[in-house]
């Protein structure tokens, strides 16, 4: 069950089908595991083709920057991206990154010859759940396994691909994911949950963190990497600003932004596809003001629900040492 | 009466004496306005001594930079500013950095001949209550009244100073501050709050601007300039993320960053100041990370309370083409 | 004479017909000085048309921030800007400030109504030189003949406007302007240039410098205020790009970015202008990355050569004091 | 033989006794390669202790960031970093960054159990001589090496670690070094050069590229990591100035920021480390400005010193495709 099935309705604006990042025509999910309770690697594709081929217009942005999105330098001077996109644990993301390195450039001649890649890798610690210093480590097999499995439609939440381990205000969380319509476009956030104070949680305004967390804690205050996807026609510092409203969403859920947080965005658009072998000159389109405010109001509310829906979908989770990682109890809070 | 007292309390941190940005010792407000219903000008000074003989540790950041705030490169390049700080209308911002300048170069013989000054401005529009076409635009006279009338204690909140003419959540607004004490340290925010339509508007939680809605609009969504002070012993890149932390506070009242929103802040320290005249190096205090959390989760809560003090503190005001911008009910969400 | 008939040749780029930010068609420069031996105002008209009815794609970027230029908040959120440029001395752009604020609301009936400007100001501090304690301070009057003397084709240099005062390399320098064309675009830099010890200065490779600082010194190092303007389409993001260049051509004059210089650059585009009122969403061109690499290394060379051209048209300047600001003795090293 | 002893000298800074980055008591460098003629790794040891235990004070910059530099995101967060430096070939970086977390994780039992890491691993790409498709990759084992190797004193240049493979200019470079001596300070500057085309070289203010693009060409632009290490007590935002300056030097040898190129630099202080396990609050030093003003100076030369160093080392080198990188001809341009 996803929050709103709970009656944890977030906001206003009208979700897409899916209300999933897959709303966006041509994003597609995949997670993979090598054991269902470690770890593992969620790839996401940006667009309906091959971004090396056509590359895409996006942006960072950080609440608290205390994590790792590699290939930052380079979306900040470009403004777009030649990669998919892969969340992983910390521990993980240079094993992440090496493998979809190899796989990458295995599939595509003119990578290493031509032109190299620089693959973008979030992550968030799951080193409180899972023992990361025994692995299984993610390889090249399990980032190809996310590559190729990636779906569209409804995304699995929760405790899967890089979502095992995410602890959310004490409970079991992980991926989340939400989407919003707003006019002609559609913007869709997809979260790795892993962060905050069980005091400190609010569910869509009601602060039942205070009360929760009398009866247990949570074992620290981790990160959130947050992916924005929309199909309207954003320039590069549009999408910087865009990747700004996650931070709002988290900070209703109860976020502050803690010093060792991740609270790192990317976002981009399917719009405005930039060929590799092209002309030097190029026709875009641009969305203006007005509009704008709209989509960031959208993705505020994408990303407040993309939480819940991480910590509904949070099954119980037995860490490498014994203790229980809980599954939030939804249902005590369901509205009707 | 402030927002406390109506039963609206934010968070758990507690307050300061003055529950204001002057219980961080140092730290004084002043007001002018050449008349009552028209925006004025705001000063504050940053610490007990003189800014120019001893300069302040500092750092800007923004959720939504459609706004100004003058010397902001000098403060990313250095760390430190050498002025008192100020705030006012859109329109005036040229008018206030001038007479600043007049003054503070009249009153220091050294300034203009040793080294010159960039004084911080910051703003919001109230074009839509006062005439900015018509003035009276504040002049010399009015930037020296601001500074010399400077106190610690209570700070006159609501429709003063720069204030005047802010509206937030389409009700009258403007100053607003509020502290809070965190072990040893104080951190207190002052905001020119003066953003935010009606309908997204939540007061500790409820979303009561759904109902207000109903009853009135707002005449469009405006900026919140923040100020944040702290003795915490904060060095500049501390203070960078310090900013941040009033936009945590700002979302749960409501605000997404609109597209138009100068939500700016403006953070410093009086802790390490650096005199003028001093050797090569110099020795500093630093706060480590794990009391850095709890100032972060305090400035957070400090910003929104602000913006409900600003709330509570709002005059009704008859703009200048008769119609008026309403004072928050307040009373009628009064909690026991 | 201009460092082109001293034999002062940058680089291989062709110039534009007057080597001149106005090769960019529709870029116009006017100066406006109370007295001549004072500092005063040049204004930029950054197209053909007016700024606010259609306004432009910027950027801005820092090689040492230690200077001011206005605005630089909401260029950096939007990517635009509403208003011309302008240039004066450090402790009048408040002075400037309110001035363009005044002429520019007084002559379109919608701003302070519809909507409020934040101009560009940038400056330099010849307060070595001009008594910038007395004055006289620029007011709303020379703002507007800065504004309205405005023309295209040859720019007056040197000691004119906002250059007066200004001293590089320990010589009376100003403003210096120098233009490339790549292919079907033009790229055009204006500099306010007004730092450098004479011990760093190297003139088209040769370091002069060493041999010129035996024979005397100059008053400090100063700062180096940009402007960059292309008709080539650039985007916001390729515009901060472009933005870091003319740092490149600073560097090889000698420049080192000083603690206290403020080499801050504005670069804008005339293509690509964005009507205020107009549909939600917009066409536009984007130039790709191999011509943009052509027109980063002319930005450069335009750069450095601005610097020579504001060195050679530098006129002797008696400072407040009755001492004497020397004229750079170009002819000493004329090259056939 | 060095660019010294060819008679190539840089600005009149003193340099340390290894004219070397190793000149920052502390800083110790390591090579490794699987074979000679492959791209393989170097490692940087920041400082004379463990950066997990004692982390310093770093900071990032970029003239052109179109490069890898990971742990971006925390770097500008914190203001510090907990790990040694590594460079690599930009197809390598994944496999650095994994053999690294392993390595320290394999050596430090509270990592991945109190804390993770986030290694710090820069690139340059030298897939135009070495076959990054074909390897062989630098795994655990070659990172351990370049970390075990690492030493003080003399630093081997050229083509060797990170360093084969790499063009600058057309010629044959990779790792180049220098230092300088400012009163009771060092700065030192290690690159990985690999930009440049021939034409735009200027040895030492002579333009010596346009003649030797007349006898060859080079294969493309490329990049350059530099490596800023000082034991002046700077702080974050310090460092961050001091980043910037290499880009001063890489100009003055004719670079100008090319599209492609990840001009991208890595600054830290050996002073004000931070140990993991401490009260509350520190002390620290902080050197003030005019000091600073030298420390930038002596960072430009030493990173122009640093490029002409790696060509004066390069060796040649026979490409994977049996085209031959050729040595630079220092000797033809050699002054008394």
């Amino acid at each position: 069950m996803r929050a709103r099935e709970y009656g944890f309705v977030v906001g206003q604006v009208p979700t897409g089908p899916a209300n999933a990042i897959t709303d966006v025509p041509g994003v597609r999910v995949g997670h993979a595991n090598a054991v269902p309770d470690h770890a593992g690697v969620t790839a996401v594709w940006p667009h309906a083709g091959d971004p090396w081929h056509d590359s895409y217009f996006c942006a960072t942005a950080a609440l608290n920057g205390a994590g790792e999105l590699t290939s930052t330098q380079m979306i900040d001077e470009w403004g777009y991206e030649e990669t998919p996109v892969f969340l992983t644990a910390t521990s993980y993301v240079g094993s992440v990154y090496a493998g979809a390195t190899r796989i990458l450039t295995a599939r595509e001649p003119r990578i290493g010859r031509d032109d190299v890649i620089i693959p973008v890798v979030g992550e968030c610690d799951p080193s409180a759940w899972c023992d990361v210093r025994e692995g299984p480590e993610p390889g090249e097999a399990l980032v190809a396994e996310a590559l190729d499995g990636a779906r569209d439609g409804a995304v699995a939440e929760g405790q899967i691909g890089a979502g095992v381990g995410m602890e959310t205000f004490g409970y079991a969380a992980g991926i989340g994911t939400s989407s919003r319509v707003v006019g002609a476009h559609t913007v869709g956030v997809l979260l790795l949950a892993n962060y905050g104070l069980t005091e400190h949680f609010v569910l869509v305004g009601d602060p039942v963190g205070r009360t929760l967390a009398r009866e247990a804690a949570s074992s620290g205050e981790g990160s959130c990497l947050c992916l924005v996807a929309t199909d309207a026609p954003l320039l590069p510092h549009q999408l910087r600003r865009l990747a700004r409203r996650p931070f709002v969403g988290l900070a209703r859920t109860g976020s502050y932004g803690s010093h060792g947080s991740g609270e790192i965005a990317f976002a981009w658009t399917t719009a405005n596809l930039l060929p590799r072998d092209g002309a030097d000159e190029l026709g875009l389109r641009m969305l203006r003001d007005d509009p704008l405010s709209l989509l960031f109001a959208a993705c505020a509310e994408a990303a407040e629900e993309a939480v819940l829906n991480a910590l509904c979908a949070g099954r119980e989770l037995r860490g490498y040492d014994g203790t229980v990682l809980r599954r939030f109890p939804a249902e005590r809070f369901a509205r009707a």
